[in-house]
């Protein structure tokens, strides 16, 4: 097996630190014990390879081999081909397991990304766009609360689908979004207390740490 | 091979119609020419075998024996699995058109989408927020004119990686947003000039037209 190399960016601002996408693919790494290097691409300047490899500037990708994929999604997906740890076997389990990685990343993450992005600056008004996409979020949220509410896991036992969705959850909790959401809240401190998680989370902020400014 | 049961809304309002997630099914089954037959569900009254099949009431779904998924990203990879005519078999262009479908979903329609439900009102206001997801959208519209003025398809040859990119665009054109991205433009336009969109739009637009209340 080839090692698998992870490229990210070499620092991020505080803000976005432990939110940044590659730790859904440290994660899945980690949850599937597959040997893996992490490299950096400059956070100020992107460069041509760069938009070789990730043609939106943005991270991460991983290689493997003579493979380079972005997209977090699709590096889910193609690791999920490697582990069972990730992608049970099973062709009706493993096609609930791809189904909802999908929902996550084009159902619940398309609403609840952008709405998270305005929330960052912390001063949203209250416009009608404000309010529209905090309305789209909040149907998806009831929806996965319904869900969430009766299984521990998405499909089945804990899989690729896992990752994004309670990614997804997470990022929305830190703006107290969750509140009304117990089922979602809960299934977030699960997948947040996996230790291949704890792993991952901690590995991202040293990363973009270690590459801080000395204080002057 | 089992028949495929492709499930949509049994009517949907003017408005949405040419743009209901089924098309994206309905094209990539033109394309691979595999068999289907469509079956309906309420607009008006979601029940609870909607929910079972689609957890946020919503639509499209499709069966394959004792398969039912939903997300339309998801249908189309799962039929990319059966056609070449949707998913090259060579293991690095089959990356490339994978890779292209997650971004098509989750890095531009994330933008595109709730910046086009935004529009659908037509009273858009001039908003920090609203300004934000145009800001948003731009952006990856900037990158995609990069991409798509060097290439045809995204993956070397029409793949469906350019099913949900053509539509997320196509969506984006209706309210002239791809008016300074010419190559997004063109892209869109070569896309529905296909024989398989032209037929999927016209019997999605006939499907929602048979259930058309009388005039009175």
């Amino acid at each position: 097996m080839t090692e698998f190399v992870l490229t990210t960016f070499d620092w991020v601002p505080e803000l976005p630190r432990g939110y940044v996408r590659d730790i859904r693919v440290r994660w899945a790494l980690e949850e599937a014990g597959l040997p893996y290097r992490v490299e950096s691409v400059p956070f100020e300047e992107r460069n041509a390879e760069h938009f070789m490899h990730q043609p939106f500037g943005q991270v991460p990708w991983l290689t493997d081999g003579e493979l380079s994929i972005f997209e977090s999604g699709a590096i889910l997906l193609h690791l999920g081909g490697l582990s069972e740890a990730l992608l049970p076997a099973d062709r009706k389990r493993r096609n609930e397991a791809v189904t909802w990685l999908f929902a996550a990343l084009n159902s619940v993450e398309m609403a609840s990304l952008p709405w998270a992005l305005l929330m960052f600056p912390g001063d949203c008004e209250e416009t009608s766009a404000w309010k529209f996409m905090d309305d789209f979020l909040r149907a998806r949220l009831g929806h996965m609360e319904t869900v969430l509410a009766e299984r521990e896991w998405l499909a089945g036992s804990f899989s690729i689908a896992d990752i994004p969705m309670s990614d997804a959850l997470r990022l929305v909790d830190r703006f107290d979004g969750l509140a009304n959401y117990p089922a979602c809240r809960a299934y977030v401190a699960r997948a947040v207390a996996r230790p291949a998680f704890v792993k991952a989370h901690a590995d991202q902020m040293a990363h973009f740490a270690a590459n801080d400014p000395e204080p002057s």
